[in-house]
C-alpha cells in the first residue's frame, strides 16, 4: 500500500518498526549508551548466564568507560568483570551478590567506589526511588517475537521466571533483549511485553539452564543438613501457623530446601494444604503443587528445570516480578502475605543478626537475595544453619556483615538446639511444649566457641569496599578492604 | 508472633497491610482526593457500568468541586454526570466518547472548558506525556483478592478484558478497586496486579455485562449492511494482503462486524488462517479462534459475553493493555503489526476524512475509540458506511468533525460503490480487476447529494465545546456550541 501517513510521520516511531538489530554492537549504538551511564543485567541463569560477559566484551571493545554495572546479581561465571574494572570500563557496581574471584578482588580493594549490595526487594526500591537509574538494560531471554514479547517458559534454554528482568524492563529507559529463538508474533503469554522493549538481538546462546542451580539448590544427602531440615519442619509444625491455607517460602541452601520435603510429609499426614509456596521455586515445591499440597506457586525465580517447566505448563504456577515479590515500597509485595520463611546463613550473632554475604575470612562470597526482605515481612522467619562448619563457628558474638537485622529474625535452628528471639514468648512456649530443645542463643555461641575456639579477628583497612543497603535503601553495614 | 520490625517500621507500609475499605467514602478519604484533582474510570462495561455514577454520587455528597473527570469513555448510562457539571463538581472532561443527553447538553454549551476527546491510543499518550495526570483511578472489576489482584475473566459480572483499566492503573497515583467478588489470595492470572492497587471496596454490583454491547455490537440482519459487509470482505480478499498469517481488526457497527462472518467463510474455503484478530473482540472472532481460522485473539476490550468467556478459558485469547494496543508513543503497539482494519463512520468527506463523533445535527453522540489509531497504523484501513442514512448523506464535502484524517484511510466501501484513496494506485487496479465497482469519492458525494439534497449547514456559536485530540496529542478539530 505504501501509505502516506501525513500526521503520524514520526521518525522515532518509524525507526521502532524494526526492533531487530544485526548485532549486539548495533543494539548498543541504537541505545545511545554513553560513558558514565548505568547498564543492567538479570541473573535468572545464575552460573549459566551467557549474556553479561558477551555484552561487556563488546561494550569494552567499543571504548566505553566509567559505566555503572547494575546486575540483579553476579555469579562465579562473571569473574571476567575484573578486567573491565581494571580497564576503567566499569567503575561502579550495584548487585545482590558477589562471589568467586570477583568477590575476592573487590574484597582486596579492586574498586574505588564501594559496591552497593542490595536485596531483591531493595533493588526495585532503589529503581523506584530514582537512585538507581538504568539507562540500558540487556535482558537475555530464551524466546521472543519480532516485536519483543518474551518468555522464559519456552525455548531451548528455558529458564522459567523472568521476575528480576521484569522489574528492570519496567524501569529501564532503553531495553535491549537478547534471545536464541524467534517465535511467531504474538509470543504469548509474555513475561516482558512488546511495549517494554526497544531493541532485539538474536544470539547463539543466552544461558545454560543446567547451571541455574549452581550448587546452591542441590538436594542434600548430608545427615547434619537433614537433621536440621527435620527440626525446622517441626518448628513450623508447632509454630501455630501450620494449618490449612498457610504459606511458605524456602531459600537456597541444603537444609532450607530439604525442609520442604519433611513439611510435605507432615502436610500429607495432617491433610494440610498451603495457599501458596513462594520464592526461588524448586522441584520439591513443584511436587507439592502437583500433589495438591499447595494451591499455587508464586515464582520470582525458577531454581531448577522442574520449576522452569512447570511455570510454562501449570496455570497455578504464577510468575511475578521483583516488585510484586519483595519491594518494600511496592503497593503490594507478596511477602506481606507470607506466613513462614526458611532461610540459611553464613553467620548468625547473639543478637540474631544474619550474614549471608561474607565468608569466614571476610571475603565477599554470597548474596543478599530476598533474605532481609522475607525475614522482615514473613510472620515467622526461621534461620537454619549448623552450629559450626569445619572448625569455624556459625554463631558469633557479632556477624562480620549484617545483611538481615536480628529484629526481623524469629528462630535460629542449629544442630545443637533451637534459639528463639526473646520477643517471641508465646512461640518459645509452644516449641518447648512440643519437646523441641530450646536454648539461649548466647549458650549456642558459647558452645560454638568451645568447639572451635574464638575465631581470629579479620584484619582490614579503613577503605569501604561494599555497602550493604537494607531493603529501605539505608546503609545497614559496610565491608572493609582486607589487610594482608 | 506480634513481631517487632525495628528497621521496617514504616507507617505508610503498615497502613497498606489492609487495603480493604468499609465504603467508597472511606476509599475516597484514604486516596487523599482534593478539589481540582483528576479522577478516572474505565468503560469495559460500556452501557452496563455501575461504578461511575455510584462513585460520583458519593464524591458530590462529600463536597468536592472542580474535578477533572477522565473516563476512558462515557456511555448513555452516564447522563447523571450532567448534574455534577451543573453543581461544579466536574469542571473538565477527558473521554473517548460522549453520547445521549450528556453529549447533547455539552453540545449546547453546558461546560466552560471544552471536553477533550481522545482516541484509545491517544489517552495513553496523554498519560505518558504527563498532560493527563490521574490522581485517583476508580476501577470496577468483577473479582479481586484482598491484596488487589483483579480480573474480568471470572466472577458474576465477567466483562472480559480490562485493557483500558490496565493503562489507567499503571499511570494513576492512587488506585481504588471496586469489586463484587472476593477471591482467595492469590487471584491469578491477574489483569491488574497487587502492586498497582492501593485500596479495595466491595460493592453490590460493578456492572451489567449484558449491556456491554449497547447496540453497537449487535449482529446485523439489515440487507444493506450485509451487502456492505460482503463487499468489504471482497475488498480484503483482493487487497493482496489476504493470505496465510494476515491479521485483522473489525470495529463496532453492523457492517464492520458482519464483515468478519463473510471473511470467515472465505478463509475456510481458501484454507487461510490469520495470525491474529484484534480489537474489541466479539463472538464471531471467538468462533474463528475456536475453528482454527485465527491463531490468537488480542483483546483490549471484550464486546460480548462470548468474548469475555473465551478470554478466561482459551490461552490463545490474550488480554492487552491500551498501551500495548494503540499508544503511538508506546514501545510496542500491536496496531503496528496489523494488516487490515474495518471501521465504520458517521460521515466521510471527499478528502477521506472520517467523523465518528458528531451526528448529522452536530451533536456529540459517538466515540473516537481506536478509529484513528488503527487507521493510521494498519496496512489497509477500510471505512464501511451506507451512502445515505434515511435522507441524510454519509459522504460530505467536509465532515462536521474530523476524528480520523483522510491521509490514513485507504478505502471507503458504500452500497453505491467503492472509493479508493488516490494514493493507492496498485490497490485500485487489483480491486477493479476483481470486478468490484470502483468510483471516485467525489462521484459518491454527488450521488449522495442528488439523493438527499445539500444538507443544511449546522448553526453554531464561536464557543468550542469539544477539542478532538489526535493520537499524538495535537488538536485535529474542534466542535462548536450549537446555535438555536
Amino acid at each position: 500500500m505504501n501509505k502516506y501517513k501525513k500526521i503520524d510521520k514520526n521518525v522515532v516511531i518509524e525507526k521502532r518498526d524494526s526492533k531487530i538489530c544485526e548485532s549486539i554492537e548495533e543494539s548498543i549504538k541504537r541505545s545511545g549508551l554513553k560513558d558514565g551511564m548505568t547498564i543492567s543485567f538479570h541473573h535468572a541463569f545464575r552460573g549459566g548466564d551467557k549474556v553479561l560477559n558477551n555484552v561487556m566484551k563488546i561494550i569494552a571493545s567499543m571504548g566505553f568507560k566509567d559505566l555503572c554495572l547494575a546486575s540483579s546479581s553476579l555469579a562465579s561465571v562473571h569473574d571476567e568483570v575484573i578486567q573491565y574494572i581494571r580497564s576503567g570500563v566499569v567503575t561502579q557496581i550495584y548487585t545482590s551478590g558477589l562471589r568467586s574471584k570477583l568477590g575476592e578482588a573487590i574484597s582486596n580493594g579492586l574498586m574505588e567506589k564501594p559496591v552497593q549490595v542490595h536485596s531483591h526487594g531493595g533493588r526495585v526500591h532503589l529503581l523506584q526511588s530514582g537512585e538507581l537509574k538504568i539507562d540500558v538494560a540487556f535482558i537475555g531471554v530464551p524466546c521472543i517475537d519480532k516485536f519483543g514479547n518474551a518468555t522464559g517458559s519456552k525455548g531451548r534454554s528455558q529458564c522459567g521466571s523472568l521476575g528480576y528482568a521484569m522489574s528492570d524492563a519496567h524501569y529501564a529507559k532503553y531495553v535491549v533483549m537478547l534471545s536464541e529463538t524467534l517465535e511467531p508474533f504474538p509470543n504469548t503469554p509474555a513475561s516482558i511485553s512488546q511495549d517494554q522493549v526497544d531493541a532485539i538481538v538474536m544470539v547463539d546462546e543466552v544461558g545454560d539452564p543446567s547451571k541455574i542451580g549452581e550448587g546452591a539448590t542441590r538436594m542434600t544427602t548430608n545427615p547434619k543438613e537433614l537433621l536440621l531440615a527435620r527440626r525446622t519442619a517441626r518448628v513450623i509444625e508447632n509454630s501455630g501457623l501450620f494449618k490449612n491455607g498457610y504459606s511458605l517460602q524456602t531459600g537456597t541452601g541444603g537444609s532450607s530446601l530439604a525442609t520442604t520435603i519433611f513439611l510435605a510429609q507432615m502436610m500429607e499426614k495432617k491433610n494440610i494444604k498451603a495457599s501458596f509456596g513462594m520464592g526461588g521455586i524448586t522441584g520439591t515445591m513443584v511436587y507439592m503443587l502437583k500433589n495438591n499440597l499447595i494451591e499455587k506457586l508464586i515464582d520470582v525465580q525458577s531454581f531448577d528445570e522442574f520449576a522452569a517447566k512447570s511455570l510454562g505448563e501449570n496455570p497455578n504456577h504464577i510468575e511475578i516480578s521483583a516488585n510484586e515479590y519483595a519491594n518494600p515500597s511496592s503497593k503490594g509485595a507478596t511477602i506481606k502475605q507470607l506466613d513462614v520463611v526458611v532461610l540459611s546463613a553464613l553467620e548468625i550473632d547473639v543478637n540474631f543478626n544474619v550474614n549471608v554475604l561474607t565468608g569466614s575470612k571476610g571475603i565477599l562470597r554470597g548474596a543478599s537475595g530476598g533474605h532481609c526482605d522475607t525475614a522482615a515481612e514473613a510472620k515467622l522467619s526461621i534461620i537454619v544453619a549448623p552450629l559450626t562448619r569445619g572448625r569455624i563457628p556459625t554463631i558469633r558474638s557479632r556477624v562480620h556483615t549484617i545483611v538481615t537485622p536480628g529484629e526481623t529474625v524469629d528462630v535460629v535452628v542449629t544442630d545443637q538446639g533451637i534459639a528463639v528471639h526473646p520477643r517471641n514468648v508465646e512461640l518459645k512456649k509452644r516449641l518447648k511444649k512440643a519437646g523441641l530443645t530450646i536454648v539461649d542463643i548466647k549458650e549456642l555461641h558459647e558452645r560454638a566457641i568451645k568447639l572451635c575456639g574464638q575465631p581470629k579477628a579479620i584484619k582490614h583497612t579503613d577503605k569501604v569496599v561494599a555497602q550493604i543497603r537494607y531493603r529501605d535503601g539505608s546503609i545497614i553495614d559496610e565491608v572493609y578492604q582486607l589487610a594482608h
